[in-house]
């Protein structure tokens, strides 16, 4: 049954891809973001170009509000202006390293604008005395709420809140609260994913990932080193106790990662589910950084030049998750393999090298 | 040497009675408050029932604005007009029963206020380039942040964040988001202080705790039955792992617990302390419920009725401080007894058998 679905954040990476997928299965797509992390748009309701794209790609269109979540105002605005069936919500800041310099700028952007949220959606909810049913929001986490692992694979009841930065606890925090909002009030149904390391882009080679100067993850860095953006990658710690002795993480392709918010949602408006929810989003098997950068030297048929610099404070050696829970109860696996993961995120790269801007 | 203190929430029960000891101490209070948990004052600067009596007991007079804190522009007025030394946050909900069935209340009020506070704080800072020396704040934070006790007494470096309640982990939540913000700017300095249970009045009995509706806590709950406003006291739980039975805690007497809050405020002024510092103010001895009834019925003469009823989800059999840090940096220990609280909570309760309202 196709649903009228609010995206929060939805100009973003995981945003943008998670729209596409929406719009296939047939969804209507109300969009509000305050475009901090996207290129293009504006002004109202202009349309930003990682949206633009997913039209073209689509052929179908998006609502889009160029919105502040923290603007109750407006944000009541436009809750009352749809019917929205169910509420994902990515808006959220994430840049590990600029959370530890601008903490209260992660709180008041992550936490704060999550609770807005909620006030808005049960406001709406209770003011338009609209079924119970509508409670329903998918939340955007993090596999940083399990802090360091004491067990792999991290299943879902892995203990959480050992974080070691502001955007993590940022994450941990969002949880608890949607947690006590749930036994507060049966009403509420919260599904929250788990992610592990989002990479690749979509077929099309038109949406992608494009981060804001230098980029904190490792896909996007590899990615810009082979397209000339930058010189060489710095690999953080070789003795890890791993096979290798660089990281071992769980990337997952972000077309599978989608596909997991649109399982998600079926099984919110399905009604099967009910209270908080978590669900691991990732492959279930980790690469060393070494594996990745083969990986995506095979794909580009470029070199990746690195040097090896010293461990960076707050990382794990090894992090993958158990994903057997959301195979189970929401029926999404992920198809796609490291190999498919480069060749989706060079073809981006090579088409796009500065990213939306060209 | 005299300064200027903004306290947030200074018509409260702790927050009057520090704003007492403040202006005793010879500093210039500037208090904000919203009221939602006073008697009296209003229209913008119109003082609170609680602060006309501490001007009468002391002759000092309290600067007052009706501001809620999570107002941004009208707080960024107040620190602008005054040249702010120090702040004492005291402004938050504080009810645990109310906290699980509105969460989003609290943690709005309760971290998206201090989040604006701090924010406000950094951007007078900044904006009228003074000294790095006014970046401080003393926090009301509680004992509630410890969660379960795994060993007692409590020491400052038990663990923190197992809070059973949405109002425990507001107050654990902000204590993390102070303490990153201590660590991503070394200029801030942070005091918080985790209470026990305070209770007591000041000796005038002019000030004290008047609770809306039902009262959470013990203390003034047996002080509404002596005096004839309920008829009878529930006690939850008799078969803990205590000498007789029932819940042991470490009561403090409100005037002690204030000043608390003025060394603490020397400490910081002196500088010779930085980053997040914790205290516990508690007295480091452990009472059981029957033991304060006991001791309340000798105070005041009247006969407490109790019942013996269920135990009650979230307690814990026993809880009280280890008070030696405190005692060390801060020259401070609380010398009021039990008997001197129950006295003294009498002398409120019985001079306003209904609170402020007479």
């Amino acid at each position: 049954m196709p649903l009228n679905i609010l995206v929060t954040g939805g100009a973003g990476f995981v945003g943008s891809h998670t729209v596409l997928e929406l719009l296939n299965a047939g969804h209507a797509v109300i969009c509000v973001d305050n475009l901090c992390n996207a290129y293009g748009g504006g002004a109202g309701s202009k349309l930003p170009e990682s949206l633009k794209r997913v039209q073209e790609i689509t052929g179908a269109s998006v609502t889009f509000y160029d919105v502040d979540i923290r603007d109750r105002e407006q944000l009541l605005a436009v809750l009352k202006k749809h019917k929205i069936d169910c509420v994902v919500h990515f808006a959220a800041l994430k840049a590990v390293g600029e959370s530890c310099r601008i903490p209260l700028k992660y709180y008041q952007n992550n936490i704060t604008g999550t609770s807005i949220l909620l006030e808005v959606m049960a406001e709406v909810m209770n003011t338009l005395l609209l079924a119970a049913g509508v409670f329903k929001i998918v939340y955007s986490s993090s596999a940083t709420v399990y802090g360091e692992p004491q067990k792999l694979p991290l299943t879902e009841s892995h203990p959480t809140g050992s974080c070691t930065n502001p955007y993590g606890k940022s994450k941990y925090f969002t949880e608890e609260i949607m947690k006590d909002l749930c036994e507060s009030d049966p009403r509420w149904t919260v599904v929250s994913l788990r992610y592990f390391n989002p990479v690749g882009a979509h077929k099309s080679g038109r949406i992608g990932e494009d981060p804001n100067g230098e980029p904190n993850n490792l896909m996007p860095y590899i990615s810009q080193v082979a397209v000339g953006r930058r010189d060489h990658l710095r690999v953080f710690g070789s003795n890890y106790d791993t096979p290798d002795g660089t990281g071992v993480r769980d990337y997952i392709h972000i077309v599978d990662l989608a596909e997991g918010h649109v399982k998600a949602i079926d099984k919110l408006a399905g009604g099967s589910i009910s209270g908080f929810c978590v669900y691991n989003l990732g492959t279930g098997r980790g690469y060393s950084v070494l594996e990745v950068v083969k990986a995506f030297s095979k794909a580009s048929g470029r070199e990746v030049k690195y040097e090896i610099v010293d461990r960076r404070a707050g990382d794990v050696a090894a992090s993958y998750a158990d994903v057997s829970l959301a195979a189970k109860e929401l029926g999404w696996t992920a198809k796609r393999g490291l190999d498919e993961m480069c060749e989706d995120t060079w073809n981006w790269q090579k088409n796009n090298p500065n990213g939306f801007a060209g």
